[in-house]
């Protein structure tokens, strides 16, 4: 395995030049365009890396789908499924608008931002700053990582550069989706954003997730197997923003993508795979990471489909 | 002339039955959706009143033409022409997304919020209390009246309930199109929807606009007369919301509504008209209000086409 | 008049060169797009012209103002109001979708394609044949000009280039505000666009708009006041197509124009005023002829506003 | 199994009075709103039944997987991926408009209307009628049922309650991607979705999809491995129109529902599965058919999640 992956981050490096950094904030724009690696975690509980698998990046909205992990955990599916839609196909709600058109909780997705800081609302704890600490516990819990933590100039330079997510924050106030302050819910989502990890980490989140709920070597069941395919099916139709359906036919795995050049894939009941390659396509996905994931899907017969 | 408005606010108070208080903030369902009242300035400069047309209400919307008045005066028609559209038959722009759609100047419009926010931008000012200070000394000089202030009940309140407002802004910042401080630009925003005005006041301020900026009485040119085509040709295409098209062909003269139940209304070299009947129509126009001004218009032939 | 008119036609004819023929139908893309004419009638019935003013082209959209007015001297306002809406603030309908999604009389309008058809359908004749000649017949009366006829090439080539039309025509089908036979309902249309009209002609036509329903010379009376309003009142918010509110402000006047290059103006009370100049702006309005019309309305004080 | 499904029938039946017939056109609601009816062949070949699973009803959108797998046989994966995209998530194309908004192959998608109207030019053959009739050969060799044909009297009423498809192909012929004669696509379009199918069809072509391209029994390779992936993709992310995100996490399968009443449904390298419970939700699925499913995927543990 280990030298399979090695080969694929040589055939797919030259693809990190047709990428680019994400810039909508300046730290991420630091990166270095050309950095690949790979990491997954097989049945068996194996461990195979190759490239810079163990450096760290933010994990951005690879914390989506963790997001909506604990937010089933602390309420439950039809509490969640109530508050937050599910569907890819919806109407990219032409909401702000001078005329008062309707925005309800259908138009909301657990993957796209709107949905992502509903869900922040949804995690119990009694300040937000207490709702972000359970959330990185459940995140290095899930990455088998206690070292896990925030990266502070990108989440300083989230703060400041927030502009977008504030107009999405108060839309959801404005249609009574959110009561708490918006300043507060937000922090908690730009640090949530900024959590730095690396591909061993999401392998192992990933793992988890194929797995039913259980972590790689203790098999300690941290969530019930329902939520796990919750998860799943939401990132299979919605995981990779707009290329989700081009990435369900040319991989054919349950993953998300971050602005940070990371892709977490969970290949069900078999493997957990952990990418970073920050050059970004149009989309906002890694290219080499997708090229990667194309061709171990190939090489091993890893679509669900 | 103040027989037939007598006439008129008998004939349409019971309209008031027909409507509902604006309840977006709770400032404003205090007020007596029965109230009725309305006053003219003719082009002899002689005022008639019938109703409660000295009675205070916040001016909301109709502050709109005001600030762009200001932002023409204080930057040309170019400069502001090119930061804020003046079509209506825009796309009601699909803005808050998480795609990153484009949201371009061609989409706001001087008549509904997000294109008022950014006008306060344009205002002159070292600070948004001077710019406020400003908008609302040339609110006094277009009124006639030095004792016009702000409804400190129901600036409170717009700032306690503006999340929409706050949504707005944001989102204009996300674009690149405002780059202060939103709640400063928000706080001027609101006051200015709260300067607390009577009919009279209305009347006086739409007599200028139909003189090509010069106030009644003394004829003091406050604004060159293209100004006041610029503003009146926006009145009738957007001043009343999405009833204008219907307006004009009821009415056929500029007008702008607010939600606090005010019409101010301009008829080109003849009058200015100012109504205060706060129970409105589903658009968000005061439905007595409209019913004088068609009588108005049909009994003394006001429409301009 | 004639020596100011000769004169915008030299200052304004550089600016054919800053435009483009309409090219979506063949026969569109032969005109010459240097041509330039106008031709004025004043409030005392006097004609003057400049530039190729007699010359003949298809009124195409400018024939939508004579469509409404036949529509409501043959069912009055109210029926017509009820069926094709007025609004130009209206949700530029995000119609056809998989789902279902309500499209109603409200989301037309009679300057629109979509509500132009619909127009076709409420003009009163046993036969869409008969329903054009009525058409036809009108227009004639209105233009002062027996020998108007169709344009039969222009006729053909929007037959057989009608997609977007019949997609149109067959969305109203399916939403319930269309009845007849389709192919019946567009040939009328089609035949509507490709009446050949002169500058004069247009002039003609827009003189008794702004004289509220008498036709020059003999003041015959053709329809009552409030069509003229009514159609005046939507030329103003809707004629220019996505510049009818740059228009409001540069030039001020009811007006409507086509892609075949002509623009019909009304200056209430005053005269009726055509255009032709065919190079197109990228909204579809003749560069040339809106020169002239901003030109002469500064010249001769024609805003309403 | 056989007990399985027949109690899987009794506990769903009741669910059949939730539902309502779908009524577009008048032959559809002629079905029988109780009926109920389940179909499977698991990776042995093994038949089981329940209900009124030999009942013939219409495939309608059944079909598109079909006409998506035909044009994959006829023209590969580029060239069909070049012309009808694959995204759940996009756009639902504002396209109809007076403005000209851009529409392209991005925007379709294989299992909606337009989409599914375009596949039909991708067919190979000299006439659309022969291109039907090798998608219908496809079909019955599929459902391994040569009686399968058309039922007439849905396909007349097809076309005479057909405007909604007609505007979707004049707006694919508008945009220049559709270049045939309309109503010869239309006769195609609307023959395919009146092929009359059992739920026993409905199950063999299911088990085609779950592996990958081989036909109970014989064991037949009728397609290539990737298109079924390719296909199960889709139907994973579009197959249940807008309720395909919550049966993704209710059932967790390809899937895809017609209004006809019947569900085929895919559970790769396992089953293929037949349903028939014409009684619709607000959506367009049987929801006796989805009650049925998500037991089924309860009980055997069958979601790809």
């Amino acid at each position: 395995m280990k030298e399979l992956l090695e080969q694929l981050v040589r055939e797919c490096a030259p693809y990190t030049q047709q990428g680019q950094l994400a810039n909508y904030i300046p730290e991420l724009s630091k990166a270095d365009p050309r950095a690949i690696g790979v990491h997954i975690i097989t049945a068996d509980g194996q461990h195979s890396g190759a490239g810079r698998d163990q450096e760290r990046f933010t994990i951005q909205s690879i914390v989506k789908p963790i997001l909506l992990l604990l937010a089933l955990m602390d309420n439950g599916m039809e509490f969640v499924r109530g508050r937050v839609g599910v569907e890819a196909t919806g109407k990219p709600f032409d909401a702000i608008n001078s005329s008062d058109q309707r925005l309800d909780s259908e138009h909301l997705n657990p993957m796209v931002n709107m949905g992502a800081i509903a869900m922040c609302t949804l995690i119990h704890g009694d300040t937000y700053r207490e709702k972000f600490e359970r959330l990185l516990a459940l995140t290095r819990k899930l990455a088998g990582d206690e070292s896990i933590g925030v990266d502070e100039a990108v989440y300083l330079s989230e703060q400041s550069h927030g502009s977008k997510n504030r107009a999405l924050a108060y839309m959801l106030k404005s249609h009574g989706m959110l009561h708490d302050n918006v300043e507060d819910v937000l922090d908690c989502y730009f640090r949530a954003c900024s959590i730095s990890v690396t591909c061993e980490n999401l392998a192992n989140i990933g793992y988890t997730l194929a797995h039913q709920g259980q972590i790689p070597g203790s098999g300690e069941q941290v969530f019930p197997a329902h939520f796990a395919r919750y998860v799943n099916a939401i990132l299979t139709t919605c995981g990779m923003y707009d290329g989700s359906g081009e990435f369900a036919i040319r991989v054919g795995v349950p993953a998300k993508s971050g602005v940070g050049g990371g892709i977490m894939a969970v290949v069900p009941s078999r493997m957990g795979i952990g990418i970073f390659a920050p050059a970004l396509d149009a989309k906002g996905n890694s290219v080499a990471g997708t090229c990667m994931l194309e061709k171990l899907s190939s090489h091993l017969n890893l679509s669900i489909f």
